[in-house]
């Protein structure tokens, strides 16, 4: 897969931040492109990859969240809503009532997904069964599977993935971690892409905290074969970032992030906010994911209309204030010659 | 500092596993060794500084703990050592009496340093004032500060530091966080180099999950000065690991590493053990350092002698799986050679 890349970078996939137009403009470049079609239905995913396919015959990804179906007991959602009266209250929202979906469903996903057969599919929240990676890989669809543990990219080696993506603990967004605790998975790049390379025989993709061609220099060094980069492209032209989240980035303090659950049920990466800050407390007792996250989304529509991050997911990675304005293919661009760049003045100073 | 070492590596220091050999074979390769001095009386100071001068003419540096003197109230104390009784038992040890001393003061460490006037001090766990930091460099001393956030970077620049030397999440042994909480001072390596470099303009020195050769290349892809290992030395023969804590890192499983405080009152990283993992749920709750660290001593000892690794600090970073044995300027020198060919293949490969 990766020889037929002329940039070994790869766009990450980012759910409510990215439509299938930044997939195409990043392979384009040779580059590869992701698109995030977690929250897609069965229709919408195999039209969205027919729509990059007629765009681009470079490779691109489709990623999905590995669910189970949920069936949550009336008593936690009952207590998620209370919690969030408050915060509804103080955008003008109407009592809560109980959402129609708590989430896409996986299995009809996973088969539009071999229906559309895409040259590339990552996964993250979970892994995929043994038959489910030999039905999509039968489909001549390259499978990578997100590891934030040694033990989870074992855990995907043995199902049949074709490659790993090591996601460090700076990466922005949700964590992929499905094995363990979130304090037993708390890995840096540094540490968490020579370990899997160590324990598995397979191509590591390296992602967290990779902002600029310095870092896609580092993380090839450190034998990745494709570096993949989320929050770099969170101030791209083609993103779909709301105002507020915008400007928070643009904004953003030093230190910016923390780790939450408090806006999806699931720990993920984003620029602390008033509603982060004030969930902490009680974080653990937050009702997981999906359920958190469906229950906020009216939530975070209206605050996004307000133009306020105090209750938004503002996701970003630990290095956010290196981001850059642009189009995403000049991004992709800028940073290889500047990666390249670094390569080139590293062996002359250092190995000439 | 930089330029006068032909191996841009630093050996970290690491109180309690190293004396003052492996600082001299480390500096005698062209890289920089550290003697950790922490635990040392002014007068240990004086003749450490002596013996490594004696030994090497290259630059080497001598680390401190910044701590303010402690007094502790009695019930904090009588709740620690009523706490660690039942673990007292388990090794044959006496009922507990409170300790002479709870540390070395740093005052007089200090005073001890400026005397001294070694090639470079590192310091860790807070921050020198302005006219300390004045009093080191006005004796020629190249000033280093620990930082795992940029406000902990930009504090040590606003005092005076000449490097900052970036610890990274993935770091094994003490946090040297002294500003802010600990989920807001998780920042991996990947993520806290360029974040610091972008915010302080001094050389910055990454550590933090670096254990081999292309872990060194992408240290210094990176932009750092120079690359400061600690846990990649813990298997050298200079080290004073003890057996049981050798065993735990020969034998650790897959992603063995923990934060925790209960060890020593103070958030360090190591190999997880059953002291860790009993005491997590009250960690919040555990004496501050020193107080701890000073009660768990006896404690510590006890279980080396009997051979246990359950109560001990088996401080480690997130990849010390890859540690390798051999005398310590056998891995630098391999180290290097290593960074040096992942450097040249690099940039044959992506940037011919």
């Amino acid at each position: 897969m990766f020889d037929k890349l002329s940039i070994p970078i790869i766009q990450a996939p980012m759910l409510g931040a990215t439509t299938e137009a930044i997939a195409i403009a990043v392979s384009k470049t040779g580059a590869m492109g992701s698109y995030a079609a977690a929250g897609s239905a069965p229709d919408q995913i195999l039209n969205g990859v027919k729509a990059i396919r007629a765009a681009t015959d470079q490779p691109f990804a489709v990623n999905l969240f590995v669910l189970d179906p949920v069936d949550p007991p009336p008593a936690m959602v009952a207590e998620a809503m209370a919690r969030l009266a408050p915060w509804r209250e103080r955008y003008g929202l109407p009592a809560q009532s109980i959402p129609n979906s708590w989430a896409q469903a996986f299995a009809p996903q996973f088969a539009a997904l071999v229906e559309a057969a895409p040259p590339a599919a990552s996964f993250t929240f979970g892994a995929l069964t043994r038959d489910q990676a030999r039905a999509l890989k039968a489909r001549g669809t390259y499978l990578i599977g997100t590891a934030t543990t040694v033990a989870e990219a074992r855990h995907w080696a043995e199902i049949g993935a074709d490659a790993i993506c090591a996601q460090g603990i700076e990466a922005g967004g949700h964590r992929g971690t499905f094995l363990k605790s979130m304090p037993e998975s708390s890995i840096g790049t540094m540490a968490l892409v020579p370990t899997i390379r160590q324990a598995v025989n397979l191509p590591v993709i390296a992602a967290g905290g990779i902002m600029d061609g310095a870092g896609v220099a580092a993380a090839l060094a450190l034998g990745a074969v494709a570096v993949q980069l989320g929050s770099a492209f969170l101030l791209s032209e083609e993103v779909t970032v709301s105002a507020p989240w915008r400007k928070a980035i643009e904004t953003a303090p030093d230190d910016p992030t923390r780790l939450t659950r408090a806006i999806s049920g699931r720990y993920a990466r984003g620029i602390d906010n008033e509603f982060m800050a004030t969930m902490r407390p009680i974080e653990d007792e937050i009702a997981p994911y999906p359920i958190q996250n469906a229950l906020t989304q009216e939530l975070r529509a209206a605050a996004t209309k307000a133009g306020s991050p105090d209750v938004l997911s503002l996701w970003a990675g630990q290095a956010i204030k290196l981001a850059r304005p642009g189009p995403a293919a000049r991004i992709v661009e800028e940073l290889w010659a500047d990666a390249q760049a670094v390569m080139r003045r590293a062996a002359e100073k250092y190995a000439g």
